[in-house]
């Protein structure tokens, strides 16, 4: 059929077994064809063909609720619910987003992008329906690795005592971003191999059955018995402790198989789990074979030759600059470790994994956790760096703030994928690590104007010792400078002047430094003289280049990929008021109090207006009109 | 022996049962005395007397590490370990702390008021001692209450995944700060009479060995058995699954039973968990008899009479207002619903459980899945009222920013206990909230002046259904202001002139307004004309005052009993610059970048500089000589 031509799922009402089957081919052709152009995550798209279909078929979305945890899995939802001809714009500017997104269908009730959100929204769902006396069903779609988010555990937990209707699918694919770690995960190992239990159930009941003196001698306890025997003979019992109906594990790419355990569900009262066991990448050769991830989320690619097309950079990426920094540190200090909630491919740390497998701890989706073990690592005078994105960082705010900053323990935060993220859009930008961090007492924050600083930076980190200190780093590569052999401590709180000006001070910090150089040159060519400030502590400021900034009279212009509310700017601000300086004028720039949708990096900056060109027009309006040399 | 003599806990190692027993009543009589004056949280330690004894009797500390989860527990270590004779001043300013800290003792390695952070410290203690080669033992005691906080969840699963060396007390008693919820409490309850599985997996391994038949038929599946019986015989399956050694359940006041379980888990290599069964407020009749959590943490108290001193107050208290509020409209509203984690009874609603049962969900100790519940009610039409301490609101931060704002859904956040909260101290004071939600795109953000604005604060975010919209109220009691029999509608974003003055403005919010008149009365006296405003909308500002401020030229001073980086002053300055005002002088107080302890709240205002005096001088200051009409 054409895929294009859906405009609702109802047309699955009539459908069979044969009919479905085709749609799963024609489905997994289109998104192979499809994202071989815009990119995406195809893995996890792949692995939920005929389940999302299935669910489809026995449910009535938007009547009944679909809650796709991470929400990157949704893609086949949004082709069965009208909006397969979007995809040439997926992931792109005013495109089709790469999550649920409320506004572009009724069909999605629930928007995500972190994990581990599903079960709590499903709650709130199925609680909602029981107050209003209405009888839609509630379904949450959750992977094996976001089930060991913390929030998910505290959910299964609630689910499990209040007893709601409620079907959950655990997708388990053995992978979560990366190859999946815990307990939990070889709990699910055991219930994948769970037809032994089966077997041995009917054995053994035919046995009991056949000898009378077992029962006779039991019969006083056949409570206990009946007790044993559950513990016996449930394999799902870790979920069925928990309050939950296990059914499964059912293979997710035979859809006769999920037919016959979701009507089941359905019709069962109280909370239903399935577990259901999906291939990544099932249908695409290159993306099955994968072991570590590299085609869960995807660049465009070739399809025959199963070959990503990554266009060539000559700078080193940032993640791997800091990765290969602390792996060389290590080599000669062994207290040195790294903690990373699920990030060790995402944050390039396989080489520091393979030399020191024994230092380096991928908990898995487990911010709050890996932020505390740090801590308490820290308290034992190592020196843990704790690898996360700044996104993912918002989970662990807590923790920040009431285990390693209060009490002043030296923890190296290395903050991947700070700033502006492009395709994934608003639920990834780290645009708010600024201001939250900002005001946590003694923490330090930095940004490097490039990958040769961000190497100076990891190591002043690791040799600084009085408390936690944090750096930020975008997504992708460096600007391309020259990386010095030696590393150097940075003083705390200094800044540099990258280039001298009189007219105007323009301050920022990060790549973004590029940006104000070139409106430097803008400015200079309209005759105004620009000063560029690399304000590489965020926290602290430099307080001598202040008081000289504030002695001069010099208009300030901070510039930042963050958000404005509290961030550098607001810092600046304070210092300044607090300094009791009656200043001419500073003005802000930055993200705006929204959020940013995707779209690339570049067009963000030009729909929230931080090109150069807007930096040099802003810049230029601050200077009074006597000062203009032009 | 006398108590106050101890300087160390190596006297434990001679003693025998007899004298520990002897010792255990000898601490009670202590503690039941001295928290009588002091008050404290008292049924905690008194439930924790002999274990605490047995873990310094078996181990050795400091070089073994205790971690105390929550943290409150911890007064009986505290004895132990030489500060007997400081419990006069316990929770006092300057005084004996409420936690674990670590500058008080060498006995005390992790500082806690939060709860499920033991696991996590404790992970990272046991992979430092392990990455050093030392050979100490690692200790978390933690309740079964602070289980189910996601974070405890997550290193549960690394825990056991890792099989470090490690040994887990859970402190089984039933109640977490108010009772349990949640299906691990179902589990725990389940093990707590798992006796019965014991005599069953005697009675039938007795009867395998008996039957030839039976053996004989399974032989060839004599694996499948294994496991089979392996589920059939651990009672405490659900943490074996999680790779743990389960030990118990044993009897916490059995001193006997805790020294062979303790010893026998010290021998065990990997995690082991012993559940102890205690009973809170051992040993004292009302703490024992308290069935919702009264005698948890007390005022000052008759011992014979078993009654608190409380003071009387004719003023409501804040939290009541509340509460009292919501319960009212909810009479003509059946959209509104209360999610709470584990505030039932902190933040007083009761009264609202008692008449609308099936819409109070008391999550237990779970921020984070608590906030998303309410964002997953709030995509249902319904009007979510999400519960919670500005403290613990720490943990949703990521739940706020990532589901709640940017969804910007009606979820009505009723933060209780905003800023200074006295003697809980550093890990309780709600100082961060104006700073993190000010941040928060789509974030309505209120304080009331009093308890009869308060009212209509929560009528006005009940109304209110553009987004999120958050209140913030104080610990204690109210004013004692006359209360409107009419609740009415504050228009969003207005503040109002509480007093009019011309030479300097004062602008807060909350109860600090009163601070605020006073100093208006001190300058006045003074010859200084201030005006005081009433900024009940942290966010939005008030945007047409701020023009009128700015446009008269007035110096402005900010005052705020929160965190200063990024808080409301520094919003009154972004507004300022953004305008483009060339102003005068703002000037800004509030809690300094630092963590501040525990203390009287007046004490801890006074040191920081936030009384009537200090704001009435700093005012003073502001105002150019030639308008100093004294």
């Amino acid at each position: 059929m054409d895929l294009e031509k859906i405009d609702s799922p109802k047309f699955l009402k009539n459908y069979d077994t044969n009919e479905m089957t085709e749609l799963a081919e024609e489905i997994r052709c289109f998104l192979i064809n499809k994202l071989s152009e815009t990119g995406g995550h195809l893995g996890p798209n792949l692995g939920v063909v005929e389940l999302t279909i299935v669910l489809h078929k026995i449910f009535d979305s938007p009547k009944d609720k679909f809650i796709w945890d991470v929400g990157h899995q949704a893609y086949v939802h949004k082709i069965l619910t009208g909006r397969a001809s979007k995809f040439d714009t997926l992931r792109k500017y005013k495109g089709l987003c790469g999550f649920p997104k409320r506004n572009e269908s009724v069909h999605d009730v629930w928007e995500t992008g972190h994990s581990s959100t599903s079960l709590s929204a499903a709650m709130g769902m199925a609680a909602a329906r029981d107050m209003k006396g209405t009888d839609e069903s509630v379904v949450a779609v959750i992977g094996d690795g976001a089930l060991t988010g913390g929030m998910a555990l505290e959910a299964l937990n609630h689910i499990g005592h209040e007893q709601k209707d409620m079907l959950v699918i655990l997708n388990d694919n053995e992978m979560s971003i990366a190859p999946n770690v815990g307990a939990l995960h070889n709990v699910l190992g055991r219930l994948r191999t769970a037809g032994k239990y089966h077997k041995a159930k009917e054995e053994l009941e035919y046995l009991l059955k056949k000898i009378p003196a077992f029962g006779g001698a039991l019969a006083s306890t056949a409570e206990r018995v009946k007790d044993a025997l559950k513990y016996l003979l449930v394999s799902g019992i870790f979920f069925e402790e928990l309050g939950f109906t296990y059914l499964g594990p059912v293979d997710g790419h035979d859809i006769e198989a999920l037919m016959e355990n979701i009507k089941y569900a359905k019709k069962t009262k109280g909370p239903v789990l399935i577990h259901v066991l999906t291939k990544k990448g099932k249908g695409y050769h290159p993306a099955e074979n994968d072991e570590i991830g590299v085609w869960h989320g995807v660049s465009p690619y070739k399809i025959e030759a199963g070959e990503q097309i990554k266009p060539k950079v000559a700078a080193p990426g940032y993640s791997k600059v800091v990765s290969e920094t602390v792996r060389k540190l290590a080599e000669d200090d062994d207290r040195i470790s790294v903690i990373t909630p699920a990030m060790t491919v995402g944050s390039k740390w396989e080489g520091f994994e393979k030399q020191f497998p024994e230092r380096l701890f991928d908990v898995g989706i487990a911010e709050q956790h890996a932020t505390t073990m740090a801590a308490g690592l820290a308290t034992q005078e190592l020196k843990p760096v704790l690898s996360i994105y700044s996104t993912f960082l918002q989970r662990a705010y807590d923790q920040l703030v009431h285990d390693v900053c209060r009490q002043n323990l030296n923890v190296f935060i290395a903050i991947d994928r700070s700033g502006l993220v492009g395709a994934d859009g608003e639920t990834h930008q780290g645009v708010f690590d600024v201001s939250f961090l900002r005001h946590m007492p003694n923490m330090v924050l930095m940004m490097a104007k490039d990958e040769n600083e961000l190497q100076h930076m990891v190591y002043t980190s690791l040799q600084y010792n009085q408390g936690p200190i944090a750096v930020r780093y975008p997504r992708g590569n460096g600007i391309g400078t020259q990386m010095d052999k030696e590393l150097k401590e940075i003083p705390i709180g200094t800044w540099e002047v990258l280039r001298e000006g009189t007219d105007v001070a323009l301050l920022s910090f990060g790549p973004t430094l590029q940006d104000l150089l070139k409106a430097a040159e803008i400015l200079e060519k309209e005759g105004v003289s620009a000063r560029v400030i690399n304000a590489r502590f965020i926290k602290p400021l430099d307080e001598l280049m202040m008081a000289e900034l504030m002695e001069e009279g010099i208009p300030m212009l901070t510039v930042e990929e963050a958000i404005l509310q509290g961030g550098f700017g607001s810092a600046v601000l304070e210092y300044v008021s607090d300094s009791g300086y009656q200043h001419g004028t500073i003005q802000r720039m930055g993200i705006p109090d929204a959020y940013i949708e995707h779209g690339s990096v570049n067009e963000l900056l030009k729909e929230i207006g931080l090109t150069p060109n807007d930096i040099a027009a802003k810049a230029k309006k601050m200077i009074p009109a006597k000062q203009k040399r032009a």
